[in-house]
């Protein structure tokens, strides 16, 4: 479409050079911002990979560094970014010529392009996840998965809430929203951690994401009733069963269907002749399923994982993870770098006076989250040698779950300034922290295979 | 990001419920959006293939059925629709409780994140044609495609711009407007069909695809003439210079620099260890040159060729090709059925008598469009036994270039509604009458090996 950018550049007066100009811009800004992304990605994750650390951890700091903490290379809207923050949009004006007003529209334009980009990669990612996950295995670990997920989501919740009242004198409202916030682990980044460490389908890996998954659930559950609480003082009844029956209906009704719909799926992959035979129909099941979880109120994520568990239990399963891998390896490194470009670390500075009073209840807030989460490993069960460590472990990462609920505390009033603070610097140390801890506690698999679950 | 939902649902009073809420949503239309284009994508291929059609013609025809002009499933802001028009934004609302002044930003930003993501396709088409084009056959052909394109551009302007002129009396400026309309060809169409019938390696796909680069490039440049006419009724000698000088440069420069680039490229990826560490590096070369030919006012998709076909040099080709199938096969269709979705076949009914001064013009510009590309297939010298009537009828489709030039040509007022109606019927035709054409006068390859050039 740069055809039009040739015509705009002869300042004809048209209505549609606008729009159009617009068209061949955009594509410029979003082609130059996956580029970043990229760059960014694969320089942390290959120094992470040389210093033994995750890759995962090293495009999270590829992300800070190219957003809006260091380089403002990648920066949106809704991390508080406008036109004139960002450089690669300085970059645009400079390179292709575009105008200052245009900027503002193109700035916002590719703001919501990489959001959307970044949450299909965490669709994808999860989708990737369900297919390497075992559901039986998962069945198994089920019932210790759900202690693991009630007490890391109780205990945070009730440390929180009950410390910053009694403790720093925080009123009642806000000392519940901060302590909510501490409750949901980030499944995308302990996924894919277990998933580098080849724990993903042993023991603990299996009971850390069913856990992840079912604390997700009551995380959703949870904001829904504080935000509830918030607005009128009590909590309504009859929303927070529909969101636990929703959620407990979703999964377990997928999961049966799925079953009696497989071998059709199998059937009609095998009558298909065109490219993209077996992945165009998987990902259609991905997408509705994340489509129906959207609309019942849960989370895409939540649908996308169901799907690959049900996949995942096809004679499809082999050849559809192969080609997923690299749909995932384009798309996932946009999420993480993206996430992390969001976050500005500059509340963590404490040489400015006014971060010291959220430094010091985010210096709390911490220690809830990571004892909160590790208490709850030590509650699993009858499971002979278990690394119950590690399940605490893995549960701590609270990612862009916990970055929402600090968004919406802070624009809505309820939470002060340094409380949101508190709760950003929380989230990023946790979703920072438990990548090196988990490889810490997890050694790379050393045990004889005949020792695993 | 559903947590938000569960609050919105709430009807909180927050001032970040808007975009909070947005964010869910715009996740739920673009997965729900992608289904509908997959399953247009996929039923229109499967059905073509079993009528020995090809399935990029499908895909054009599904986008055709949930598009503007039937089942308005997938409808553009660029198409001139809004959000009362979608029938997915109303099964948005009826499904996911979003509102109706929430459903008219959504639209948008759906409309313009399916239009990136349908460009981010023809890009990777590109990449992946340029990947499975030969270097050597393509500067072999070199000399063919260049008179191939020369002709195949200066007929169908001619005799365009003179009949609208001395057979209708239309004016000169829309008349040289509309003959201008005439000249690209859609490479994408062309290469996929080529691709299909697996002629894209043989002596004729080679000349077309050379041909379809270079009248590319003289349709930006006469876009830009043309452009310059309209508005001070004379040309712009310098920038038409600068347009020719940078497309031969960027083309011949990056082939050249490529070459001395591509022994880094394959050092540096086999000491990449981490994820992604062969289909990375080489989407950041193809998105570096697509943005680099964006920036000097020629088209991303002439970067991301160039990139293919300088990768297609290194000893990782075969590899890299593995990897961006199942990319193609997820992004590629986005293109094709958006494409077709924008167009409005309802300018092509016949009983509705304002259309009839349109359909005699529209019936000129189409015997012209194609009669004018098929002359020039008649160009080519020297070449021993070639189909030369298949080379001219590979160069006829006109697609998304020609409804660029009709766009522009209907909002700025050059165009009246009846010529722009014309060429936007010429544009479908040319396109949908080339795929079958194609078929028709290369039939699959039955010749020896040995005959090969």
């Amino acid at each position: 479409m740069t055809l039009i950018n040739a015509i705009s550049s002869l300042t004809m007066p048209l209505l549609a050079t606008a729009t159009a100009s617009d068209s061949a811009s955009i594509i410029a800004a979003v082609l130059i911002s996956l580029v970043v992304i990229y760059l960014a990605s694969i320089i942390g994750s290959e120094i992470c990979d040389r210093l033994n650390m995750p890759p995962v951890l090293g495009q999270l700091l590829g992300g800070l560094v190219v957003g809006i903490s260091a380089l403002h290379l990648l920066v949106f809207t809704d991390s508080g970014g406008d036109s004139g923050d960002s450089v690669l949009i300085k970059f645009l004006v400079a390179t292709t010529g575009l105008s200052i007003d245009g900027a503002a529209t193109i700035f916002q334009i590719n703001s919501e392009v990489i959001s959307v980009l970044a949450e299909l990669g965490v669709v994808i990612l999860l989708f990737e996840i369900g297919l390497e996950s075992d559901l039986k295995e998962l069945l198994k670990v089920g019932p210790q998965s759900a202690i693991v997920a009630t007490v890391g989501v109780a205990v945070p919740f009730a440390a929180g809430t009950f410390g910053l009242m009694y403790l720093f004198g925080v009123p009642a409202i806000p000392a519940i929203f901060a302590g909510a916030a501490l409750t949901a682990t980030s499944i995308g980044i302990t996924a894919k951690v277990l998933s580098e460490l080849q724990y993903l389908n042993r023991k603990e890996g299996q009971i850390i994401i069913g856990a992840a998954v079912l604390d997700d659930v009551l995380g959703i559950i949870i904001l829904a009733v504080v935000a509830s609480l918030a607005k009128t003082g009590k909590v309504e009844i009859t929303n927070v069963l529909y969101l636990i029956v929703s959620a407990v209906a979703f999964l377990v009704g997928a999961i049966l269907l799925g079953r009696l719909f497989n071998p059709y799926f199998v059937k009609i992959v095998d009558e298909l002749k065109t490219r993209g035979q077996l992945l165009i129909p998987a990902l259609i099941f991905a997408f509705v399923l994340s489509y129906i979880a959207t609309a019942i109120k849960l989370e895409a994520i939540l649908g996308a994982f169901t799907a690959g568990l049900v996949l995942a239990e096809t004679q499809k399963c082999r050849a559809l993870k192969n080609q997923v891998l690299p749909i995932a390896d384009i798309f996932v490194p946009i999420f993480f770098v993206a996430v992390s470009a969001k976050t500005n670390i500059a509340v963590l500075n404490p040489f400015v006076p006014e971060n010291r009073e959220g430094l010091i209840i985010a210096t709390f807030l911490i220690v809830v989250a990571i004892l909160g989460k590790v208490v709850s490993g030590f509650t699993v069960f009858g499971q002979g040698e278990t690394n119950r460590l590690a399940i605490g472990v893995g549960m701590i990462p609270r990612g862009e779950v916990g970055l929402v609920f600090a968004g919406i505390g802070s624009t809505s009033g309820v939470l002060s300034g340094s409380l949101s603070a508190a709760i950003i610097v929380m989230v990023i140390l946790t979703t920072f922290l438990a990548p090196p801890l988990l490889s810490f506690v997890f050694q790379k698999p050393t045990i004889a295979e005949g020792e695993r679950v």
